[in-house]
């Protein structure tokens, strides 16, 4: 059967991934609103189906939900450097709320059956202790940074309106995840930026990095898609859902893997500059809610991600 | 020892009602915070303590807390019509999102160690199941309506304060409560009018009313006052506490209570036009978190409360 599918914020990291998936099914037919033509997914579709627009506009999103008539929406959409909401806080905070109204109004009024797949952050846990990992769904949510809590905000106001208008929500908080193309203000590709640096002798051997302790749970990006594509049909109306792989990894460990994929040896450093100052020390998903629902699991190595990180990198 | 208090949104129905319990303490030095000039609490203040402005403003908060320079912050002050927050919902949505950081921002940086007390609302709690009441704190949260979400907004940006830069911050959910002075948008007020109609012959002998069946926890207002004052040195620091009677009341049964109370026969006719589009059916506050912090217990018992709306709305 032949899809509609939007997928918004289709410019960031992770939309040139999902759109390549979600392409693997010739019957679909696929919208990207993007949010600047900087962008380079206009080659993977055709360029009507590429719409250049700011969803903080309301006019905008109705546009774009009745151009493009979806039956699944991605919405991916967000403004979503968690350093950078410490600083301009408050925009983080009124941006994201106004693109997630202004969304779900559209979809209410325009495509009010259509499945909206509301992708959060595992962020919203925020402090975590020892004793509650790995986190379920029912953990208390205590956010650290304004990103966080405007996260909240999106899955508060999606909640609300499948309660209050039957709208066909889904809430997703992917846990971290990584690959070839994402900005430097992740974890992974600035410590692969650093072994590259090393590998062209443009710097010592030193890894500069703010907490080596901390402790992520890790999904390949291509391995995240998947499961936001099977959550379009396998996950239940009104419900949030963790993904991740369940698998924690220090920084600590994730520098040991980079010696062994780059064959350099380093010394680590620990940069003020680099702590945030609300760090989360551990986050690890138990995902037993998401795989139970929809059998997915990832398939990428670890050790297989940061080996193409790296070699992008070090080949560009 | 005396303090230094500043209560925000002072000037709505709950503001002078605080400030005269305040005003029992002859140490303390009081501070409001009025959106506009029309607010009737200027007799109870010297004038240079009665501070107008807006606090989407950042500007007006940093100035209001350095004048003020307070030892306790009883914040009240946020868009607060449901009914309204439906049609104008994006504007509560930002606006109280707004407030909530402003003032967040003004204590961090200027008065640090202020208790902040965050006056929040049961109404986060939406949806809640027979079984599920009555609500404690740890119940989930299923917000039906805009205001809702927006106070969700309030409440995390508070604790993300506390946790991120260790604010003196409690977090309050109060129950329905009622009294003299309460706007007729309010169901209790609303309903004594039409008593008050019926007594005067300006309509028939017919209250009509959305839901008879809804309950709700109704408090006093001046039990509901003196609840806040004990959470500013009985609650602890992070914390969030449900405030309410613990007893429920149907709206059938505030009309039966309303009829002894005017000596007045009504037929009761149901209008849909006065039926919120997310009504929540049943909402009674599990109060043992804050009865055991504080030892707090409400006085004024419900019939005296409604006989002094009615009395007050009877005489005017």
């Amino acid at each position: 059967m032949s899809h509609k599918i939007l997928v918004t914020g289709a410019g960031g990291f992770v939309g040139p991934y999902l759109i390549r998936e979600l392409q693997k099914n010739a019957e679909h037919e696929i919208f990207a609103s993007i949010y600047s033509a900087t962008s380079d997914i206009a080659g993977l579709l055709p360029g009507d189906h590429v719409i250049e627009g700011d969803l903080t506009d309301a006019k905008y999103c109705q546009d774009l939900v009745k151009r493009s008539s979806p039956d699944v929406i991605y919405h991916l959409a967000a403004l979503s450097d968690v350093k950078e909401s410490e600083g301009a806080a408050l925009h983080v905070l009124t941006a994201n709320t106004e693109i997630q109204y202004n969304m779900l109004e559209a979809v209410k009024s325009i495509a009010p059956l259509a499945r909206f797949v509301a992708v959060c952050s595992a962020n919203v846990y925020g402090l975590v202790g020892g004793s509650e990992v790995p986190i379920n769904e029912s953990q208390p949510l205590r956010p650290l940074n304004p990103y966080a809590v405007s996260k909240l905000t999106q899955e508060f106001l999606t909640l609300q309106y499948h309660l209050s208008y039957g709208l066909n929500t889904v809430i997703l908080r992917p846990f971290n995840h990584t690959g070839v193309g994402q900005t430097e203000n992740f974890v992974i590709p600035a410590l692969v930026r650093q072994f590259v640096q090393i590998k062209r002798g443009e710097q010592a051997a030193q890894i500069e990095i703010g907490n080596t302790a901390s402790i992520r749970d890790f999904t390949d990006v291509r391995d995240m898609v998947r499961a936001y594509i099977l959550s379009s049909t396998k996950c239940e109306s009104g419900q949030v859902y963790n993904i991740g792989s369940g698998k924690g990894s220090s920084i600590a460990q994730i520098i040991e893997l980079l010696q062994d994929i780059s064959g350099i040896k380093v010394e680590v450093l620990t940069s003020k500059e680099r702590v945030r100052h609300s760090d989360v020390p551990v986050l690890i998903a138990d995902n037993t809610k998401f795989v139970t629902a929809t059998s997915w699991l990832p398939e990428v190595k670890f050790h297989e991600t940061l080996s193409s990180v790296y070699n992008s990198m070090v080949n560009n």
